[in-house]
């Protein structure tokens, strides 16, 4: 059987990288309607959670937690999306994405149809926010080694 | 303060309840696209997993990844699709979406473009699995009460 072409998230790193151990990388992903979306994403190729052993869900699944808080701590959200789906590229990836109820999606998923054109200032106030969640992330990631 | 109108997942069970215990119930979703469709839902009203004490998570996640499993046993999706949003009912629950390259959003999330009007002859397949999906819930979550 031919060898599958590399999957993208298995030749490049998904985003700027924020922390990475054997297991898994977090990284921030460039989206300029929606600063702090995060990804946490599976070294290896693997389709779905459920290919993975329980003892590696688990790890995965609290990073995602991990993740989730510090969002919620740095980003002051009104709510959090988490999803894995992977049609595209079918690598286990978690997306952690900051809602706001003036985003330019919300109430839709951020897949959905667009509902408004966010005002300048609330995209700057939440990017200004960034710097802060990567301390964030760095701190509760780094921590955790210890 | 005045009390919140109580939320709809707090009002109703959300769909076809198959299996229900003090902490949650799974239930299939009534969608014509999507046979299959369930989602894991948390009886309490609680808005992200992060408000969940660390053993809540992981009892609901756990039961997510069985969902996962059945849904893959039972309905042989290409792609299983994962996600909690509730942006517009922030009461905690999973979607879990058997997904196919034929669908009518593939590759797209459910929540996005529609990209063909899947035929009725698959529709109707799938449809056909959901009786062995009942089933296969049903013996995974009544056996994991022995």
């Amino acid at each position: 059987m031919a060898k599958e072409t590399p999957c993208e998230l298995c030749l490049h790193p998904g985003g700027e990288v924020i922390y990475r151990d054997d297991n898994y990388r977090i990284v921030l992903v460039e989206d300029e309607r929606y600063p702090g979306f995060c990804r946490v994403i599976w070294n290896a190729h693997v389709k779905e959670m459920t290919d993975l052993a329980t003892a590696e869900r688990a790890i995965l699944i609290a990073a995602v937690w991990q993740v989730e808080e510090a969002v919620r701590e740095a980003m002051q959200p009104d709510k959090i999306n988490v999803a894995s789906l992977g049609n595209m590229t079918p690598h286990v990836h978690w997306h952690v994405i900051p809602r706001y109820e003036n985003d330019a999606h919300f109430p839709n998923p951020i897949w959905g149809e667009v509902k408004r054109t966010p005002s300048s200032a609330d995209l700057a106030k939440r990017q200004a926010l960034v710097p802060r969640l990567r301390e964030t992330l760095l701190a509760r990631f780094n921590q955790s080694l210890l």
